[in-house]
């Protein structure tokens, strides 16, 4: 029997990836998304539009309210930063952090695997992110794992959850390339932090511009709708 | 300027006395409490009057719908075990555990303490709940806390977040001696599984039977409602 594995799905092109390769290892995937207060419901939709196009065995969206607490420009009033170079966007910790998000969303996927009998978790966190969000850091990855390891039923039995995170040390491009090898339709995921009321994308928040720029290496466009023409 | 401290509250004996234990010590209290699908709302009043009595700088109540995964006897329809005995109660991990309940919990409150600018985050985790539950271990806030310090901005910066267990070595007995001490009015707090629809305590789940022999070993009667008489 295949084993299962709980994997962490925003809808966006890096946990689609993410879904994609567990699959592809021979996971049977169940799905977890979040409504956590962010501002755009469209992330929940595009979840949805990935699940069912991939196939999952379940898929579940929890209701976590991150917004009593504020903090983030993704949970709260604070703007989004558009335009920003390259080198801004990898400088600090940027107001789209989510304080604790991570940690927040993993002790979530750690309760399902549990109840599931999963020992495995995925997560799509990648080294581009990992510059400015410090729950993206592979360090912070195998802490939670042995927090994981004496927090759980699985720990006290002698199992021991694994923590995967596939894309860690890929570029953007890397991982399109890869995903697209796994026949992902990016059409379907979404990535921006301030899409248009239509869904489509702003083409200008760090979110967007990494995006496109990893696109852009590999010498193609972007198939997802943009509101506007993002820069060439 | 007193530090600012999160605490954990459920409005439970436990987590009351860690409430006045941190005031105390001279933390300004930010109170946290969880609606996370249990069966009984009244966990929330009574937390909400234990705020009120003790005085705290604000008291926030997140949202969490831990029943999308089931797997505990306090958040679906599993029975919770009555009049067990003592070794039973400490013997392997009870149905009313909730999977990784205290990562979630603690994840949150290291999200508060981030927002907030604390350092410190109190739980009122105790050696009695320690036999059955694995995220009451010792070693297991030790691991979490090296988690959040890696997941943190208060970590990339350098701060640490310190996990609090004050109650962690203590007795029922010396957790309700100390509280006393303190001037908590237990009338307020609220421990039972599965209490009468008026909030009165049923005198017979491990809970009740922990926290009536802590008042009992004190040669006191504890001055919760119950609805029937508890066992002698």
């Amino acid at each position: 029997m295949s084993p299962k594995a709980v994997i962490l799905l925003s809808g966006g092109l890096d946990s689609t990836t993410t879904l994609a390769i567990a699959r592809q290892e021979g996971y049977v995937p169940y799905a977890l998304s979040f409504r956590y207060g962010q501002r755009h419901e469209g992330e929940i939709a595009a979840a949805r539009a990935v699940a069912a196009a991939l196939g999952v065995a379940e898929h579940v969206v929890a209701d976590i309210d991150l917004r009593v607490f504020g903090g983030s420009a993704l949970t709260s009033d604070l703007a989004v930063p558009k335009d920003r170079a390259e080198e801004e966007i990898g400088a600090g910790i940027p107001v789209t952090y989510v304080p604790a998000r991570n940690a927040i969303f993993l002790s979530f996927g750690m309760a399902w695997a549990e109840v599931l009998g999963a020992q495995d978790l995925f997560i799509g966190v990648n080294a581009v992110d990992y510059s400015g969000y410090p729950d993206c850091r592979p360090e912070f990855l195998e802490a939670f794992e042995n927090m994981a390891h004496l927090a759980t039923r699985a720990g006290i039995e002698g199992h021991r959850l694994r923590i995967h995170a596939p894309l860690m040390s890929l570029s953007k491009a890397q991982i399109i390339a890869r995903g697209l090898d796994l026949g992902v339709d990016y059409r379907l995921t979404r990535t921006c932090y301030e899409p248009a009321a239509d869904g489509s994308a702003c083409g200008h928040c760090d979110a967007c511009q990494l995006r496109l720029k990893g696109f852009a290496d590999l010498g193609l466009a972007d198939p997802a709708p943009y509101s506007v023409l993002p820069p060439a």
